[in-house]
């Protein structure tokens, strides 16, 4: 069997992990033999391919990135998209695709697949916010990072009676806020699930003060203040300047803590820092276990499928299950870490 | 009420963790106040106590070891040892005791449960052996810190067409060697569930460097050679000094693979390295949920219970489960990865 | 002799070194006890003080931040603030004064010298800016945070086809631009010495583009453009909404850049992530050497210097060395490295 | 001008730095093409090459070993060596040579450059025991490494009450030990330059538990016991298994106090962790720039030199005085911190 594999969407330390193991388990027990496409779906619609062997995964695993590259490209929104892609993996003779990727790449994945693509996929989101799948990998990579900085912003808040606001990333949810926030011990966690309330946070702060603690604030980049919240947290208006409002949530929560507590408050934007470099053992040791069973159900002729984590099982969903609603901090779930947080 | 709190067994990443959350909980949700003993089941046996509240507490998320001491004291080899403890537990005014260790340590609580004294317990193995629960906290920190050393030794290994044995914890069962194997990229990996072949072992050394990579050898320091394997790996023989013969299976396996193969090999053993210091986000997250949900089994009075993760959920099994039978890597879960592991 | 003790200024890995290596060599080899000032030169003007001993100063080598607390305070602008340092010092029996700080806490010390209090002072900054010492404790740290965020972010540039901007600190020197864009393959690197031309900066992203690969940048959170560049990048303006501007030039460089190439752009800007936290191994061993050094020329009664790093010596300089001009990246210095900066 | 470059010796964190530097600017200031040589003196004594331009040292920055590999070949061990490489060097229109490597490799490079060959070296070492430059790049990880792995320690030491000993690098020289046992606050450094008294190790160790403090003892592996001492640590030799006696020094040492103090003791060994690898930002820094100025050194035919650290200038040395006598610790620089090591 001939077997094309590609990356889509955003980056995430675990890919080239998920890759390797595809081609590995593919080569050496199915005696399958593979194409890349690169740069997620554009591959199959432009017929960008590249090599792909044993050769190509070698020394991939720690690394961050894809060797495949990745893209946004969406066939379904392409004139002849669909056909295209149909005609180039006849071309390369490809009988089986392995599609790693999130809410999109995974949702033109369902499309075809139901237009007669044999796909089989691997789900992929650092906010760790797909259905279907108890953890994505990358997430736990995001986590550390996180948790990493918190615990170098603590000693700082302390010697200067700071506030220390550390944005993350979750623009719809606020997983990594939450694990990053519980594990780095936190003062106040605001996710998007749960609009925030500018006057109590403030008044967490000050109560934080008077109890001689600096607060240090985890703020998902997703997260909003509550309807009629007084504050001006609005993105993408234009200044006085011309210019695009620049700063995000956290700079803004920062400028606006320091206005209305007199408390010097600094911002620690982190961005795309959590989502490069080298993954942690358990996103390399998920990735990789996703990867050597999506080959197999490839191998049993599964289409139709993603791999998921189910506690310590990896199974197979349909792929519609990966791509239907998003997975939210749910109020337990924000409750249960509540007592840590102002 | 008042509640004990004590830690037994060796160390772990994430004991504080529990610790704080158990605390925090208890005293912010429950209102209870508690009495920290010292150094496991030697506090409540000798009545060695430390206070154990909020301030105590403070700035100890990320931090190994355990601030309440630890020791693998059994009251039940002591003459009249558990009536000295309920004496004490009496006198101190100790409603429920909250006991955090591992099969030792839970078995004296299971025993004391049985007779009449108030116990949760918390299970805690830096070798994820224990049933009941699908992970325990310091595993994935032992985990990665393994894994690092293996990232570390692949550019000397390659550059210098060496044989590196690496040896990480686990006596009797191989979930360290496993995971950090599959993380690391490593070549071959023994574990104590399945006895090793020293001839093929040496067999797979030869034929990579034949294809000219230098392997890795990820080694449990419990595992063993074949019945009738010509290895003479015993321990704690007397050598011709008088002394017991030093160096554990990873530094045996070296000079064995040194031997036969004529390939250099050189030994790494991280030993006490992988059960000490910051704990990863992970366990962090773990044990912090561990603390929160034992502390409320106290507030439910739902005694002779520990807290166990099954899938992403925190559950009460009964205290016998997590002291039963020993979690060791099914044949399956070996082979899932075994398509790696020459 | 009885010893005083305090750190001013801002937050830096390395400073609960310095005070162990004082009291530990200081107790041990010359029998002196010793007072802690609380928060700068706020201790000795409002007499605020803390036991220091050997026991106070267990386990904090690793540890960020200081055990002494900092501050902003100047005695000399407050009324009367020398006659009460004088007479504190007095009251407290300190024959000598070890004072640990930048710019101002040094420029403090070298009046009160002056004035004849016996002081030695030990130099710190995390932007490496003082002259006097080849390097400060510290800033080893900030250099390593920085290139381990610039290592994660190549692979997401690569993949993604994005600038992304790096701020890093530096008010007024770049030398933690220039060592870790040197240290993480940066691209540009911006530095407060030598002001940046918007059109150039595009130029080069413009040309990295088309050679397919992705540009990172560092800037120095004190670089400012050339005179006449038609930048917005004035900081503390109000804008629109009656706030002051948010967002430092990592935000606005990346705006800009977005703008002018049509290319996706993101900033990260690390703070105070940079002077928190655990020092590396040579800040903690340039910071210990400067503790035992410092108590040494307590010891010889060797006041009004400070000590200082010269190749692999540490000397003692008269302390007005130290809080003379600041030493700044000089145009070979850059230029050294230039061939990697676009 | 063509350049060959080659690295030789033991594996060294950096080696991929100097390379890129030297291609880099030798490319893009100086218009010279480069050749690379295998595998050290073996490349062009059996006229070994690879190609060598800016794509070949793309993203080669951030990892350990040396993409041109190594090796301990010495082309004046081989007849006629010296003529194979002066022949290879002409065939392959080399006109100088940019040997990168230790004593061994430097000490070829001399003597090549006395019978006419145009070289110029760059010191390298893990152990930082080359005389004429100040530091050597890699050794800053390797401190790192072993100091992160004492921080882990420390905690484990305590909770357990147990002497802990680790094992660095270092055959002849105590570099390693005395910086990370200063950096991690060992409490006992043992180094080849100053022979241990076993009696006083073990009596450290007792008086250390009577204080209720654990000791970790940091041991450079070639430390030996002084003469007489009845501690039997002999290497090499063979015992009653007709096997060479395992475990280094660190073992033995381990076992040796457990059986004379009664406390429990165990070996950390980190072996080749300690050189493989990505580099810290001070390593990336000096090896870049000791390629920088190497390559410099090449444009302006200053042959017969090599590279060095002075302060915080690179200097250019004769390469003679790189390979002269080995630069140990002295007695006044072990002193320096003897307070903290019992």
């Amino acid at each position: 069997m001939r077997v094309g594999v590609l990356t889509g969407g955003g980056d995430c330390p675990g890919l080239n992990a998920v890759i390797r193991a595809v081609v590995r388990k593919g080569v050496e027990v199915y005696d399958f033999d593979f194409v890349g496409f690169r740069d997620g779906w554009r591959g199959p619609l432009e017929n960008v391919t590249c090599p792909l062997g044993v050769a190509e995964v070698r020394g991939i695993l720690p690394r961050g990135g894809t060797v495949l590259g990745s893209s946004r490209t969406n066939p379904f929104k392409v004139e002849g998209g669909v056909e295209r892609i149909k005609q180039n993996l006849a071309d390369n003779h490809v009988d089986a695709l392995v599609a790693i990727g999130g809410e999109d790449t995974l949702g033109v994945a369902t499309k075809l697949s139901d237009l007669g693509v044999n796909v089989v996929g691997v789900p992929k989101t650092i906010d760790n916010d797909l259905s279907g799948t108890d953890f994505t990998f990358g997430f736990d990579t995001a986590v550390n990072i996180a948790m990493e900085a918190i615990d170098r912003l603590h000693t700082t808040a302390e010697s200067h009676h700071r506030v220390l606001v550390v944005e993350v990333m979750g623009r719809h949810a606020g997983w990594i806020a939450l694990h990053a926030g519980m594990a780095g011990g936190a003062n106040i966690v605001l996710i998007p699930e749960k609009p925030f309330d500018i006057d109590k946070v403030c008044a967490y702060v000050e109560e934080r003060f008077k109890k001689s603690y600096a607060p240090i604030v985890v703020v998902s980049e997703g997260a909003v203040p509550v309807d009629g919240g007084d504050m001006t947290l609005q993105s993408g208006e234009t200044d006085a300047f011309g210019h695009v409002r620049l700063g995000g949530i956290g700079d803004r929560l920062a400028s606006e803590i320091e206005q209305r507590t007199g408390k010097e408050a600094r911002a620690v934007v982190l961005g795309h820092v959590q989502r490069g470099g080298t993954p942690t053992a358990f996103d390399r040791w998920l990735a990789t276990r996703f990867g050597l069973h999506a080959i197999t159900a490839v191998a049993e002729k599964d289409f139709g499928t993603m791999v998921a984590l189910r506690g310590k099982d990896i199974v197979r969903v349909p792929l519609i299950e990966g791509t239907g609603e998003l997975k939210v901090v749910s109020p337990e779930e924000y409750a249960e870490a509540e007592v840590f947080f102002g």
